[in-house]
C-alpha cells in the first residue's frame, strides 16, 4: 500500500504519476471503507481525490495556503496531512472533525461549514501576504454551487478589481448538495458542453490566420476583429470581464493534466480561476449514480450501497414537508422557498406536487429572504424553509426587509438546536436570541410533530406579519396526528403537567426533558409543573404573571444560547413588571461553541438534562425564602 | 409653473417632451430650494429627475410596480405622486420620510434604506404576479454601487435562470456614496468609455455584411463567426451570459431617448437590464462638482453652495479616524476595511496616509468581514469600520468566520444607537443584542470621545479574539484627550459618580443621561450611583456581585433594543448567580421600529431620558423591601 507511506505532503513529491494514480485508488478504497462505518461526506470527497493529490504535490502546504470552501470535502487533505489513523473517530465526540479544523493541523488554515467564504478568506490572506512582503501561494477551492453565494460574488468583484496573485480552483461538479440552479450554473454548463464554445476554441484561431490574407481595408478591420475575438476564444469571458484569467475546463480526474494546469496557473500575473470538472462520488458507483443521496451518507453496506438508516418515527423535516403539501392544497398563496436544500428541507415531494410553487434559489439565503418579502407584498404566503444556521446569512434581510415592513413571511427553521456530528459550524443555537430581538416577529417551537402541524396551520392563518416555527434535526416523538388542524392562539403556552412546588418553562424537545425531570422529582415529593412554552415570542404574559403571583421557583429550559435567549426574555418580562423577587434559573447553552458529537453528548456537556433541571429546582427549594412581600 | 399642475402620475401623460423637459428644470429648482432648508439626499435625486419622469410617463404606477433600491433617491417619485406639499417636513419627526414608505402612498410598494434589495424584491413580485396570472410590469431601479452587493448578485443569478419578465434599470452614476470600486464597476466603465466597445457596436455589423461576399469555405466559417460575434455586438456580454438582455448605455438625462428605450425594453421577452448613465447632482453645480460631499446634504446656502454645519465638538467618527492614524503609525499590522463608506466612517485621512492599508471593498459587508478574518489568520490586525445597521449584513460571517475561529478582528461600529433623520432603516439598535449572544466577542462602548481612544488602543493590544467598540452618530462631549493611550482592563466598569441609594448601569452616551438623573435625584436626597458600563460584554462581574450584596435598586440604561440587550445580560447574570431578590429595571428601546426625527425626539419617545431614570429609581425606592435574606 502506497497510502501507508504517506504521512505528510512531502511524501507525495517522490511519487511518479502512475504511483499517484495508484494512490488515488487506495484513497478511494480507504474512504469507502471507513465511511461505511462512520458515515460522512462521501461523494464530495470521492470527487476531489485527484485534485487534492495535485494540490499537495504541486504546492508546499502549510507555507502555501489551501482554503477549502465548505470544509467537508477535505477528508483527502486530512489523510495526506497525517490524520488518516484517526478516521475511525470521524465526526464523533472528541474525534476527528468532519470539517477543516485549525486545531487539528497546521495544514488547516481556514475553517468553514457554511459555503462561499473561501474567496473572501483567500483575499484577506493575499492582502496580508503582500503587506508583509511575503511570498506564498494562496489557493481557494470552491464548488460551482458555493460560487453563487452572494459573498463569493462580492469577493470575485473585489479580487478582479485588486488584481493580486491568487489562485481559485473552481471545482465544478454540477452540484452543491442538490443539483445546482442559477444563471451562473447555466453558464458553466455551457462552457462544459456547448458546441459554440468548443468550436470557438478550436476554429477561431484557424479562421483568424486566414483573414489577413484577404487584403485591403477588410484586413485592417480584421485586425481589430482579432483583438475582439480574443474574448471569444477564451471561454470564460464572464470571469475575464471581471479581471480574472480563466483557465479551463480541465478534467479533474486527470492527474498529469491537473499538474500541468497548476503549473500554467502559477505563471499568470493577477488572479486566476482554474475551472476543474469533477464527478461527485467518483469511483464508487452507488455514490456516482446518486451523489445527492450520498452527500452526507449514513453508514452503509459497501457491496450493495445500502445505507443503514436508523429506524424511528418520522423526522420533523418529513412532517414539515408532508404538512406543507396539505396546506398548499388548501391555500394557493403558499409558495415554498429553499436556498439549495430541497432534499434536506423535506421539500422533494412538494416540488413534485407543486413545481411552480417551489422556488430553489441556490445558495443565496439573503436573496431567498427578500424574495419572500417581495412575494408577501403581492399577497402570497411564502414559506422560507431554511436551516437555522444558514438563516444567519439572512439576518439583515429579516430585520430590514421582512420585520420592518411587517410582511407575512413564514419561516420554517429546520435543524434548530444541536445538530450532532456536523458540529459547531452547523448548530442552530443563535436564532432564538437574534429572532426575538427583532420587532414584529412571532417565534414558535413545537413539543412534538403533531404540534408542528398545528403551528404550520397557525402560521398560514396568521396575517399579522412574520411568523416562524423552529424544529430540531430529529425524529418526532411518535405521537399520533390530530385529525383536524387548528390555530394555536398567538402567545399561548400549555401546561402539560401540573405541579405546585416549582415550574419549568420548556421550549420544544426540552418539554420531554422537563417531563423526565418532573418524574424524578415526584419521587422525592416535589411536584414540578411542566409548561410547554411553545411561543418564544410573544411570551404568555398572563401565565407568567400568574406564576409570579404563585411565587414558586421557575426554571427555563431551551436548546439555544443562554445569552439573549428565551430565559432572558422571561427575566426581562419580570423586570419590566416589577416582579423582582422571583427565584428563576435559566438552563441553555453557555457562551462557547460546542464541538461535534452526538446530540445526546452535546446536551449532556452543557447540562440540558433532566438531572440538571432536578438539581436547579432543588437548589432553589433549599433556600429559605421570606414570605411574599408587599407590593406598592 | 407646470409643477403645480402635477398631482399624480397621470398628469404627466398629457405633457409634451418640451414640457417634460421644462418640468425637469422646475423639479430641480424645487429640490435645490427645499433641501437648502431641510437637508437631505440632494445629489442622487438631482441625478434621477429625467429617469423618474420617464418611468412615471411610460408606466402605470401603482399598477406597475417601481422598486427603488435604497429608497433615498425617490424624492422626485414622491413629488410626482402627490407629496410635494410635504417637503418642508422632509426627514422631520412625524414628517415626510426620506425613504420610500409604504404607509405614505400606494405608489410606494417597497421600502429600503439598505442597498441591493431591489432585485430580490422585484423577483418576488414577478413570481407572485405570474402565479396569480396577473399582468403588470415590475421595474427595479438599482445603482451601480448597489449592484455589487452580494444579495443583488444572488438575485441576478436567479433572475437570469428563471427568465421571467422583469425590467432592471441600472442607474449608473459611477458612485454609490463614495466613488465605486470593484471589478464590475470597472466593467461598466469600460462599456461607457472603451473604444473597443464603441467600435464593436458601430463596425462589426458592417464587417459581417462583407464577409459572406468573399465566398467559399471561408464564408461558411464566417457564418459561424457571425453567430459568435453577436456576443461582441452586445456590449453587455457579462449580463447576457447570465441570461439577461442588455440595452445601453443610454444617456439618463435625455428624455426622448429614455422613453424610446423603455418602449424597446417592453418588447423584450424575459429579464432585461437597461443601462442608464446619469450624473449625480445634475443641474446644481456645487453638487455636480462634489457629489460625494453632497450625498447627504446639510442645509446650505443656494448661491454659494456653502453647507451650514452645526458647530460642535469633533464627531466620534472623526476621533475614530484620527486615532486610527496614530495607532497605525505604532503598529504596521493595522489595516482598515470599509464597505463603501470611507468618508462616512472618517477614513479619508487614513486613506491618504496609508493607501495600502485602507481597503474599500464596495457595498459588500459579508465579504468585508470575512476578508478581515483572512487577514487576521495571517497575523494582521484588521479594523472593520462599519455602521451598526449595515453590520447586520455580516452577522453570519461574524458568527461563523470570526468568532467561531476566535480571530483578532476589531469592529469599529459607527452610528450605534438612534441615527435621527434617516430613521428606522438606519438605527443601530440591534447590535448589542446580536453581538453579545455570540461566544468570544468583546463589546465596548465609550462614555466620551477620550474613552473611545483608549478603547481603540485596548482593542489593538488585545490578542484574545474579536473585539468591538461602538459609538454614536454624534459630536463628542468635548472632553480633553489624555496624553497617553492606555489599556482598559477587559470587562471593567467605572463608577463615575458615587451614591448609595440606587445605582444606574449606563452604556455609552447614556452615562450623561444618568448623570443628569443623578443630579435631579440628589435634589430630593436620593444618591444615585452612576456606573459607566463600558463593557457590554464581558460584564464586570465583580462589580455586579458587589452591587448585589449592597442590595440597592439598579437601573440599566442603553440606547439599544431591550429584547436581548445589555439589561437582559445583567438580569441573566444575577439569575445565574442565584441573586434572585434584586430590584432591577431595564431602560432601552421597546419592541418596535422607531421612525425618523431628531435623536432627542427619538430618545424622548422611548423614555431614554433622565426623567425616566428618576421615575424608575423612585418607583423602586417606594416599595417596602424585606431585609436582605439569608443565602444557602
Amino acid at each position: 500500500m502506497l497510502l501507508d507511506q504517506i504521512h505528510q505532503p512531502e511524501d507525495l513529491k517522490r511519487l511518479s504519476i502512475p504511483e499517484l494514480e495508484q494512490l488515488a485508488g487506495e484513497i478511494r478504497q480507504f474512504l469507502v471503507e471507513k465511511l461505511s462505518v462512520t458515515g460522512g461526506h462521501l461523494s464530495s470527497n470521492l470527487g476531489i481525490v485527484e485534485l487534492t493529490l495535485a494540490l499537495h504535490t504541486h504546492y508546499e502546504s502549510p507555507n502555501d495556503k489551501f482554503i477549502f470552501d465548505v470544509g467537508h470535502q477535505a477528508y483527502v487533505h486530512k489523510m495526506l496531512t497525517g490524520r488518516k489513523d484517526r478516521f475511525d473517530t470521524l465526526r464523533k465526540y472528541k474525534g476527528l472533525c468532519g470539517f477543516v479544523k485549525r486545531s487539528e493541523s497546521e495544514h488547516d488554515v481556514w475553517e468553514a461549514g457554511h459555503s462561499s467564504t473561501s474567496l473572501s478568506a483567500a483575499m484577506g490572506m493575499v492582502l496580508a501576504r503582500d503587506l508583509k512582503g511575503e511570498d506564498y501561494k494562496v489557493v481557494a477551492v470552491i464548488g460551482d454551487g458555493a460560487l453563487t453565494g452572494g459573498m463569493a460574488l462580492e469577493a470575485l468583484n473585489h479580487i478582479g478589481h485588486e488584481r493580486k496573485n491568487v489562485t481559485i480552483i473552481l471545482n465544478d461538479n454540477e452540484m452543491s448538495i442538490a443539483p445546482n440552479v442559477g444563471a451562473l450554473h447555466n453558464y458553466l454548463s455551457k462552457i462544459r458542453s456547448d458546441k459554440h464554445y468548443r468550436w470557438a476554441k478550436e476554429e477561431v484561431e484557424h479562421l483568424l490566420k486566414r483573414i489577413p490574407a484577404i487584403g485591403g481595408t477588410l484586413a485592417k478591420t480584421a485586425e481589430k476583429l482579432k483583438d475582439s475575438v480574443k474574448y471569444l476564444v477564451m471561454s470564460g469571458i464572464w470571469f475575464e470581464e471581471l479581471g480574472l484569467t480563466y483557465i479551463g475546463p480541465v478534467d479533474g480526474h486527470n492527474l498529469p493534466l491537473l499538474l500541468e494546469t497548476l503549473r500554467q496557473a502559477d505563471k499568470v500575473e493577477g488572479p486566476v480561476i482554474v475551472h476543474v470538472v469533477t464527478t461527485k462520488g467518483k469511483g464508487y458507483s452507488p455514490a456516482e449514480q446518486d451523489s445527492h443521496a450520498w452527500h452526507g451518507a449514513s453508514p452503509y453496506k459497501i457491496e450493495s450501497g445500502q445505507m443503514i438508516k436508523a429506524v424511528g418515527h418520522p423526522l420533523y423535516t418529513e412532517v414539515f414537508g408532508n404538512t406543507l403539501i396539505e396546506l398548499a392544497k388548501l391555500d394557493p398563496r403558499i409558495v415554498a422557498v429553499t436556498p439549495a436544500m430541497p432534499g434536506g428541507s423535506g421539500l422533494l415531494k412538494f416540488a413534485k406536487e407543486f413545481p411552480n410553487r417551489m422556488i430553489d434559489v441556490g445558495i443565496a439565503e439573503q436573496h431567498a429572504a427578500t424574495l419572500c418579502a417581495g412575494m408577501a407584498v403581492e399577497g402570497m404566503k411564502p414559506v422560507f424553509a431554511v436551516y437555522s444556521t444558514f438563516m444567519q446569512r439572512a439576518y439583515d434581510q429579516i430585520v430590514h426587509d421582512i420585520c420592518r415592513m411587517n410582511l407575512n413571511v413564514a419561516f420554517a427553521i429546520d435543524r434548530a438546536g444541536f445538530v450532532g456530528a456536523d458540529g459547531e459550524t452547523h448548530h442552530g443555537v443563535y436564532d432564538i436570541a437574534f429572532m426575538r430581538s427583532i420587532p414584529n416577529m412571532v417565534l414558535m417551537m413545537p413539543k412534538d410533530e403533531n404540534e408542528l402541524r398545528h403551528m404550520m396551520f397557525t402560521a398560514l392563518k396568521y396575517d399579522g406579519g412574520p411568523i416562524a416555527y423552529r424544529y430540531p434535526r430529529a425524529n418526532g416523538v411518535g405521537v399520533p396526528f390530530d385529525k383536524e388542524l387548528k390555530e394555536i392562539p398567538i402567545g399561548s403556552w400549555d401546561t402539560v403537567r401540573e405541579g405546585d412546588s416549582a415550574a419549568v418553562l420548556a421550549v420544544g424537545p426540552m418539554v420531554q426533558t422537563a417531563l423526565e425531570a418532573a418524574e424524578l422529582l415526584s419521587k422525592e415529593g416535589v411536584q414540578l409543573r411542566v409548561i410547554n412554552a411553545r411561543f418564544i415570542k410573544p411570551l404568555d404574559e398572563a401565565m407568567l404573571t400568574q406564576l409570579g403571583k404563585e411565587h414558586i421557583p421557575i426554571v427555563t429550559l431551551e436548546e439555544g444560547a443562554l445569552q439573549g435567549g428565551f430565559g432572558g426574555a422571561v427575566l426581562e418580562y419580570y423586570a419590566r413588571e416589577a416582579m423582582d423577587d422571583l427565584p428563576i434559573r435559566t438552563i441553555g447553552i453557555p457562551d462557547y461553541f460546542v464541538e461535534h458529537g452526538s446530540v445526546k453528548e452535546q446536551r449532556k456537556e452543557v447540562g440540558l438534562t433532566a438531572d440538571n433541571v432536578v438539581a436547579q429546582v432543588k437548589s432553589m427549594l433549599a433556600v429559605a425564602r421570606p414570605a411574599k412581600r408587599q407590593r406598592a
